[in-house]
């Protein structure tokens, strides 16, 4: 369990990359395309990246992580953590939903047509299933222990999925705005096309760190000796089940 | 291990996910795009998504696939398909890539400016050094026991990593050359823009199906008993090691 040790570099690197990505999606918008405003102008399509890359990579990528980074806090409040992070990530991405889809509206431009935007959306409406379904199944006493070991596997397969689904959505975005905005100099390597790029190569180095510290088995939280006695005497149970069941 | 069953609806569901996903890449590059040839000219970057879907998306996650279709073949036996699989990939790839700079020499375009062709040339590269690095640490006998036993987890880490990473760079790929081609008629819902989108999709269908039967813990190769052993001898010599090390 020598590896343990590294844990921390892996966390303090994945939050640099994180606030990097943050920032520098917050310098392009306010710098290199006008800044922001709410009026349905161009200024108020600057909050959506902001606030997705904000919402569903930076703070979807730190309520994945609180499962390593408390390592010994009873399993309920950082539940309540993870919940909670995951209702900052969802506000603040419908804001960022609202400012693009109130700009179309204005600019008379459609809606949801391109790649882009039917990517993202999947992303966000299995999010938002997946939030749900993680505050009935494992948050509040609705779902049987049954039905609880049944999702856990999938919600955590599809935790990720989704992180790498927003991360893949947000350089389709990059990709969009720069050939909508810049078309012609891009391929000269301008300062925005460059930094948009670099902006990309971030956020996918926040999805592969943050994917590696929660795959990683040595980093995986230590089993709560209660829990397990639980789990075996319900194994037992449900597998007796199975056996005398025609 | 009854989900054990459901195995073959997965495989076969990934199979006919990815043939649609290089019938439907032949068919727009062939029917919307103007067909194939290899002169220079846009026919000539025709064969790049073609043959990018083809090696490094198809063939890629088939080669993935192996080690949870045969179960039961030695483990060898396997690992050789799983390399030849890859090899093929790689050629296939490598045949994309001359396509795309070829076409971008003759059109006199830049090469490398956009965040595709990065995150494509750092999906290529590090896959290259992947495929070199599976040679020699699993195939050939030139790495000691320890040294296979610590790059392992990291070889299955980086190879979902960058299955996910070529999906991503087709996706991109895709965004790009629609805002080049159908940038006026694209919010039109046009036929070529929905195909394209679709693909999109059922490329990232495939690399969730495909990520999916490889994590699933009871999908996972019956461990050998005599590999077991062997391990478990190792373990305690390099534990042994490690104690007694200063």
């Amino acid at each position: 369990m020598g590896g343990l040790r590294t844990l921390p570099w892996y966390v303090a690197g994945s939050q640099v990359l994180g606030v990097a990505c943050v920032v520098i999606t917050g310098v392009w918008m306010g710098h290199y395309r006008g800044g922001y405003a709410w009026d349905g102008s161009a200024q108020e399509f600057n909050v959506h990246p902001l606030c997705m890359v904000l919402g569903l990579v930076f703070l979807y990528g730190d309520a994945v992580l609180v499962y390593r980074v408390f390592r010994n806090e009873t399993k309920r409040s950082v539940k309540i953590l993870h919940a909670l992070l995951h209702m900052m990530a969802l506000i603040i991405s419908i804001v960022g939903l609202v400012a693009v889809f109130d700009f179309h509206s204005s600019a008379k431009i459609s809606h949801m047509y391109s790649l882009h935007s039917w990517c993202g959306m999947l992303t966000f409406v299995l999010f938002f299933i997946q939030w749900l379904l993680g505050l009935g199944f494992f948050l509040f006493p609705w779902a049987s222990a049954q039905l609880r070991s049944w999702y856990l596997p999938l919600h955590v397969f599809f935790g990720l999925l989704l992180l790498t689904m927003s991360v893949g959505s947000c350089l389709l975005g990059i990709t969009e705005k720069l050939l909508f905005s810049i078309m012609e100099t891009y391929s000269r390597f301008t300062g925005e096309g460059v930094l948009a790029n670099t902006l990309g190569l971030l956020l996918v180095c926040f999805g592969v760190v943050v994917g590696y510290v929660v795959t990683r088995e040595d980093f995986r939280r230590p089993p709560n000796p209660e829990e397990e006695a639980l789990s075996v005497h319900f194994k037992t149970l449900s597998e007796g089940e199975i056996l005398s069941s025609p």
